[in-house]
């Protein structure tokens, strides 16, 4: 989808890894490979609280008990969106808007629509 | 927790199986068993995308489409706790309310602190 | 709507003054009359800083700034719903909880209903 | 704030103005000044929403009717902080990472920080 306009030069390279505010290192496509390790730990860690949640469920559990649990994984899934958005805006955005033209204006509009999805969900 | 509070005896028991709203039906302590499979089946299908999210990100999916399936997922889970919420509400909240006296009122509060954690996260 | 169902009796209003956790306290058909001044209190603030919003966009304030006092304010909007709810589970909820029947599960529906939707919006 | 950084050229001024999706055109320092009366006008509105509130509570209408209100109004707020931060990914934090450097990543942390706001508020 964005393969063409992602595709930092050299200079732009060397610049990113300046960056102490893990705002601009990039080495893939997409711009969260610095940090896949640590998002892939923290699904895993998910994946594992939603099979907590089978768990509580069989057990029949107090639902009360079981609502927090699932407060701490929407928190954590939040998280890992808020994450992703950043890095996004960090790379795909700030790149596109750096060319300038239309598809700076429709990578703003995808990614202002992905912020309603989380603000709304 | 509130093993003691949610007795229900043989007239509530009849009152309940005729309840057509599905509020009132319920068999074990914490009221939500009548429906156990089904948050089974919506937890299992929570777990799958959980994976799927640790797939597209193990595969430098577009950041978007992974904001989106984030979304979704937590619709899903949100989902799971109003149900379970409402369950909450039916069967342990009424069942104490009927009692009345301190318990009544710390199921309340209980349950309030869990909307507000559901609201805010 | 719920004229019929909360008509506390000397015996319940007494018990409600012994009260020392606030709920269970109240003078009023809608539960909320011992804290509605310091509710009025709270709603004359947001409505304040709905104007003062106004005045940062004609000031052509930093948008930032703008979407800060937004979400300060989408906060104490918030505070105030759950305080209206667990107001109306303490007494609507627990009063037609107590007299059972199709009453109570009516309002246990439409106090879940009303839970998802500050939970969705 | 940002008064340094959008200085928007004569060239950038006409591919604005062609913009057919709202997106680039802007006369004011701040980006929204297009949409400035439309902007002040859902704020009136919801101030009014925040004076109605305080009608409904005078008049201890039911709460789950208040609470009704408060999501209207709270999803009224949070499409104008949405379309606010469209504005301003469009505006400012494109012209910053048109220009790079660190004024840029120091433009999407702050955007970041104020969506996170919004996603948890």
């Amino acid at each position: 989808m964005n393969e063409t306009t992602v595709m930092p030069d050299a200079a732009h390279d060397e610049a990113a890894h300046e960056d102490e505010h893990g705002h601009g290192a990039h080495d893939g496509p997409h711009g969260y490979i610095s940090s896949k390790e640590n998002y892939l730990k923290r699904l895993r860690r998910i994946e594992g609280q939603a099979r907590g949640l089978q768990g509580m469920v069989s057990d029949e559990k107090y639902c009360i008990d079981i609502l927090t649990q699932i407060s701490a994984m929407t928190s954590a899934l939040q998280s890992v969106a808020l994450g992703l958005l950043d890095d996004h805006l960090s790379h795909c955005v700030v790149d596109a808007a750096a060319q300038g033209g239309p598809d700076a204006d429709a990578k703003i509009k995808e990614a202002s629509d992905a912020i309603a999805r989380l603000v709304r969900s």
